[in-house]
């Protein structure tokens, strides 16, 4: 096919339907953000190479459309917006007063093999909470995830909760090298016992070492999940870290988010370096894929500062949102194109309907005015196919007294309107 | 500098403020057009170079941001969003009734040397009004870029109003070869009458032809320009153009655009070689630039589809209005970063501070919560700081009565409020 009448593979253009379904979804997404006491962030879509890939691994560098300038300084399209804001926080709000809560809705952009819920152009809306250390924070960003998406009507939204510290500080203390605390790794996150057990069986580890990890790549579930981790280490960090996780399930309960939608799960590896304590993933049933995820990284902004700020953040993938809240059937409010089409009788009639127009869409009335020279009967043929519910239209001798005809669609029945009681005849009406 | 703390010249980091004072002036464009009958549209913001620079010119072409997939196709960030839409329009919506209105607020890329208003990365609202060859719609397309400046609190918006049809038609019957046409396209466009003389006198071109160059180099002012050309030629066509746009001055008045706000130019050559007919550009006093312009275009959409189908639309420069809206001193909105900051006495009051804060943001109250561990007296300070009006703060012992203390900032009052008349308390003071 002509590559001019296409876009790009992984592209998508989004129609007026589905863009007033987009908008909705981010309507409610800044609302809730706002209500949260979060304010907006924007940065640029593109920056240097350099800048969008601290702290995130190699396999999104990999995935970034690159491109460089006429000085052959290497840019790239951003991937994600984490390292962005913590460039922005680390160069430009180091002495706002903390904590910083930042909101965004952009695109982001990866060249990944498209599928289901994974375009190269895609939609995010997220925040970042900067400058607490605190579980408090951890907990705020679950909960606002959640909510996020409750509110926009998904639902029996679930979280997964983890921790990627009780991983590294078990591969901490067991001093392995860097590539079998790779393969150990992948392990535990796709949940390949037997992948762990070949690993396991070739190295020099310790008995003890071997059943955390083995419980580790069980560890799903509730609260129990965490005690059966307890009883297995003795190690006051790894002893800390479960008792805030327990914070977060009690502590979540204020916030609505019940132990029936929370799920323990210490094999969470988040496809993102920059990760340094809790991490969480959003679901919805009969969706195979996270809508959401995030975590804290307290290293990141010290990347960019003479000093480190902790935070912690998510990610909303919004086509993941769309395409869960169609398998949820949810209906969308109705869009009716205009409440009011406005048609003059003969051509002489222009300026007069401009004016009322005008005033109507002044008065708040969405109106689309007539402007293909077409006659009142072509133009009640349009209202009709439209599903537009009134047609006004202004005739010279109405007009000569103050007056428009106004038709109900629906009702198939007119009426004489005086002009200065037409937005209230309107109102009333729709 | 080191790169890494820098963003790519030409693009730049918009912090809460800024991001603030641009969702304000967003939100009024899509209120604006969506009163007006539009309805939005997106397209991926890279696409092939092809379909970019269909109908765009050099120039555009030129400095458009490219870069190549791997299969080594040439993409480009879009530069402008006519391009795109003509192909929505041309592959996806042939068959859908006439006239469609289509609103867009998207970011463009050029690979200009920045200066004031031209960034790199800037970002536009436009509309494009599809399939009526009507005065009507350019008509429309001009009070409605009028309109959304004015709704955005821009004073002595003006506009300037064209069309290429009268140069195009005089050079049709003057048979001159394309590089005398654009010497003095050129000298017309920055009213350089020595070099038009120049270009006149170095070519075999008949009187006629000449005086009415000099009467289009000079067409600047009131409907008199348009009878002085009127009075030059015998061209049906040009009358023709000269008749529509007296109807343009004439039928803006009923949109409340007089006769003192607009100018007629007919030395306006917009940057874009696919325009057609009516041109347009909008300024505002202070401000050496357009901020906003646009035309019809009837042969784009016919470039992605087997017939033509006429539109016209126009791209306000939202980057130009902010500075525009900063030389008019406008006032935005105070915004409040919360209405409400909620403090637990104790940390055994966490769940219920959840609690009472998830209520309140249900009732559509901005709060902040404390996510620091930080004391009342903290707190207090914070929201000092930050100008924060109420603080909640839950202690056990009001907790047990059902009521929390609630404590207005600016009186240096505090009031015990029953939790299930929080949000009135509240709705009533802010």
């Amino acid at each position: 096919m002509d590559t001019r009448l296409q876009t790009p593979r992984g592209t998508t253009d989004y129609l007026p339907e589905e863009s007033y379904n987009r908008r909705i979804a981010e309507d409610s997404f800044r609302r809730t953000f706002e209500l949260w006491g979060y304010q907006e962030i924007r940065t640029p879509t593109f920056e240097f190479f350099q800048v969008l890939a601290t702290g995130t691994g190699a396999e999104l560098e990999d995935s970034m459309f690159k491109f460089q300038d006429k000085s052959g300084r290497l840019l790239a399209l951003r991937a994600e917006m984490t390292a962005s804001i913590a460039r922005v926080v680390g160069t430009q709000l180091l002495n706002e007063p903390k904590p910083i809560r930042l909101w965004y809705i952009a695109n982001m952009f990866r060249y990944d093999e498209p599928q289901a819920g994974r375009q190269r152009e895609f939609w995010q809306a997220g925040v970042e909470l900067v400058g607490s250390d605190k579980i408090q924070a951890d907990i705020e960003v679950v909960a606002l995830m959640t909510q996020a998406l409750r509110n926009i009507c998904l639902k029996d939204v679930r979280v997964d909760v983890g921790h990627v510290g009780i991983f590294k500080e078990i591969m901490k203390e067991a001093r392995l090298n860097a590539d079998i605390v790779n393969a150990i790794r992948v392990s535990i996150d796709k949940k390949d016992s037997e992948g762990l057990e070949k690993t396991l069986n070739t190295e020099q580890i310790d008995e003890q070492t071997k059943q955390i990890l083995r419980a580790l790549l069980e560890s799903r579930g509730g609260v129990e999940v965490l005690d059966k981790i307890s009883s297995l280490v003795d190690n006051q960090k790894i002893t800390d870290i479960i008792n805030n996780l327990k914070k977060v399930l009690l502590e979540l309960q204020g916030f609505g988010v019940s132990e029936e939608f929370v799920t323990v799960d210490l094999g969470i590896i988040r496809g993102l370096d920059y990760y340094t304590g809790v991490v969480f993933e959003a679901y919805v049933p009969d969706l195979g894929i996270a809508i959401g995820g995030g975590g804290r990284y307290d290293g990141l902004i010290g990347d960019f500062a003479s000093f480190e700020i902790p935070a912690t953040g998510f990610a909303i993938g919004i086509d993941r949102c769309i395409m869960a809240l169609e398998k949820q059937k949810f209906q969308y409010p109705d869009k009716v194109k205009a409440s009011v089409l406005i048609l003059p009788v003969s051509k002489e009639m222009n300026i007069e309907v401009n004016k009322i127009a005008n005033k109507l869409r002044e008065d708040g009335i969405t109106v689309e005015a007539e402007i293909s020279g077409w006659s009142v009967s072509k133009g009640l043929s349009y209202a009709n196919k439209m599903k537009i519910p009134y047609v006004i239209i202004v005739g010279e001798e109405e007009y000569r007294s103050k007056a428009v005809v106004v038709k109900a669609m629906s009702a198939e029945k007119q009426d004489q309107v005086k002009i200065k009681e037409l937005t209230n005849f309107l109102k009333e009406k729709t």
